[in-house]
């Protein structure tokens, strides 16, 4: 079945009971201004920080959230809301404030990344698509860094654009993985899109569809890619090493030097090193060696360690689906509303009050200690949240995508040392709650035990 | 940047290489026609078979496959095909066949779900978006599957939205489990698009929004909600579950009563034994009890085992990102070339040659076996690939979700008991490749040794 609505601009992309609570919302006149704040309640033991990333995505869909007729006459049809809810959605627009960590910055559990203020059922309604959003582009950022930490110098591309979880999640992977760092992407629409370089090579059918591995390097060479990258382990890594070495004198003189190979299954480093070997004794030591297949940043970092010649990687399913920690605790909860700060008190999973700002210290160039206090407060450090949208509209353009991956390239250059490894940092970077905010949580839960005696 | 592209319906969400391919392909007169098969290649140990899913979407992205001029426009900008080959591509339209299983079929590594036979460059360019569509809606409804099967006659509903990974992914993970046996979705597009049944109650901000619990609850029953559930673990879930009875007559008399509480955090099963003590005792034994928050199969299964008095669950973040196992070893590889089978043999990735078929055998109603042999040959058992598209349409309509829903029901039910449990099945279900299809494997081998010489 086509799908008549866009699902990934529809307002209609909520879960159900957003749109049941508008309708209360409405009937009740609840309609003061709210403060929600987006937060990862927890670091997964295996990140030691998370990226900010997704809010240009956020303000996007925030500047244009609106429902269409078709959407609406559906909406009437099914009977579940009041006519004159129906009537309110129609008029919909945004109208609120956002302040947020630009994208790229390094942040930890609990500090607020996005806080929107609007009237309660504005501020309600992003909710569900606000947090697909953010989550996303956050866990594939902060995955990507590890990798981006663990392998200094190497090219390192995005090939998961077939394992990632639909449509949009591959293209935002190919977004989120250059904000961290990464060369490049395999997957097309991210050069017009969002201008990121893309790379690609041959596949294992290729060489297949060709009666042997010369036919198919010799054609492919014919085709004149941008860079002759050939791919060398449909059969045999080692054989196809030195058909390359064989074959590279004639490729050269047709103006088509083999630049690289890749290789894309079994024992990698072995291969590489083999493979090194191979070309450097057939006097191709500028080639250079690619590899892809199940890597993930520990491979990396062994190969590191093991001084392994691999030159660049090609990484997939480990990087867009996150493979160790495929969705972070993440929450939007209201922080206030018509001016009274608001706490959840749940089960490991209570709230900060207040509209809250986050103060960054650093000591020689190196982030030394946050601090979580309430936005009204002024403390010493760096403010990380900014202004974002006021009424609707941004504030200004916000940062490009390459100069949000400048910032982010700065972060990682900041972070204390035991934060850049692959294991958990102890003891963790310290965020510490101010005065103010603890006695306002305590204030809120004296106040709502009043309340429900 | 708003992206003028939609990303879910072009061509262009491609890996580069497959471009690159077709421009290598056209040069050298490669476009014969070539059978290519996706399959799985292994099961993971926490998975003892798999759930085709996601045709649908499939046939329908071959269906309406086209470049725009836009499209066009760019990728001749960027210098990187020939001219001739961006002519190609404005007339490409994909008039393949493809035979596949149907949805909600179960399956098992090395068989093959969908085969395509079209002229090569067809085959190939469809390669990313192809696995990108199966992959996902296959990882998603082979999760549910066991959580189903973990189930027994609960309401299992699916929460997954704001943690899936973007808009596409919240939005068939609701499609693929519904079609594994779920019973609806808080995802609103899922009705209109798929006639999934959607479900929603309230939010915590809802209840802190309101001065107090109280007032929430009653603000939610003026609303005259299609059912009344409240949410009682904001603050403290006994004593609300409390509330819950003190104001039932007053709901009950207004006519909206209470029909379940939902409890989000905490011990579930403990809140919930207390909980359920609380209403039986205030004469609410019809109430259910609904709950949420980091569930997984393994959770269910344990509540099953020691009757914890749940009665629907809502499963977000381990359904939507199949978090133990967030990605499948999936591959779409060329099986036939020009007439000629053909084989990869990397290691650890050979692949069957040929143009396949699964036969499966039941005894009893239940599975017993499967033989995977070539699509020529003629053997004992229920073929599973059956005809879908010809000549770049399809052949009949296909089946609608509630059948494919029914099928899978059919499909569960016929399950080996070992393999309907969590833990590993051993042995595993029996998979048994023909002789000729092992002599098929042998004489490519062979040849391609051959001609490397």
């Amino acid at each position: 079945m086509p799908t008549p609505i866009d699902p990934a601009r529809s307002l209609l992309l909520t879960d159900l009971y957003e749109l049941t609570m508008l309708d209360a919302y409405r009937r009740e006149g609840m309609e003061a201004v709210a403060s929600f704040e987006f937060f990862v309640r927890k670091l997964p033991p295996c990140r030691n920080f998370f990226v900010a990333a997704g809010l240009e995505q956020l303000v996007d869909f925030l500047e244009n959230a609106r429902f269409t007729d078709e959407e609406l006459a559906w909406l009437a049809g099914t009977g579940r809301l009041a006519p004159e809810t129906i009537e309110r959605l129609r008029a919909f627009r945004f109208t609120g404030d956002v302040d947020a960590m630009p994208e790229g910055t390094v942040f930890f559990a609990d500090e607020p990344v996005v806080r929107v203020t609007a009237p309660l059922p504005e501020a309600q309604l992003v909710e569900s698509r606000l947090i697909n959003l953010l989550h996303f582009q956050i866990l594939i950022a902060s995955k990507a860094a590890r990798m981006v930490l663990a392998a200094p110098g190497k090219i390192l591309l995005d090939f998961g654009l077939r394992r990632a979880h639909g449509a949009e999640a591959g293209l935002l992977a190919a977004r989120a993985a250059w904000l961290a760092g990464f060369t490049g992407t395999a997957t097309v629409p991210a050069e017009p899109f969002f201008g990121i370089p893309i790379y690609g090579t041959m596949a294992h059918s290729f060489v297949q569809a060709f009666g042997s591995e010369r036919e198919a390097f010799e054609a492919f060479a014919r085709s004149r890619p941008r860079a002759l990258i050939l791919l060398i382990d449909t059969y045999e890594v080692e054989a196809a090493a030195r058909l390359v070495v064989a074959m590279a004198p004639e490729l050269e003189a047709q103006g088509t030097p083999v630049q690289g190979v890749r290789i894309d299954s079994g024992d990698l480093a072995a291969h590489a090193r083999a493979v090194r070997a191979i070309l450097d004794e057939g006097g191709l030591s500028q080639v250079k060696i690619f590899a892809s297949g199940g890597l993930d940043e520990q491979t990396l970092a062994r190969h590191r360690a093991e001084a392994v010649p691999i030159d660049g990687y090609g990484i997939g399913t480990s990087l867009t689906t996150s493979t160790d920690w495929p969705a972070l605790d993440c929450a939007y909860k209201l922080v206030a509303y018509a001016g009274e700060p608001r706490r959840k008190r749940s089960e490991g999973k209570a709230t900060w009050p207040g509209a809250k700002q986050v103060w960054r210290r650093y000591e020689n160039g190196v982030m030394a200690g946050d601090r979580l206090g309430l936005a009204e407060e002024t403390l010493e450090g760096e403010p990380l949240l900014v202004p974002v949208m006021r009424g609707g509209r941004r504030v200004g353009p916000l940062p490009t995508l390459a100069e949000a991956r400048a910032c982010c390239a700065r972060q990682l250059a900041a972070l204390p040392e035991p934060l850049r490894g692959l294991e958990p940092a102890a003891p963790p970077y310290p965020v510490e709650p101010t005065t103010a905010l603890l006695a306002l949580a305590e204030r809120c839960d004296r106040l709502q035990r009043a309340r429900a005696r």
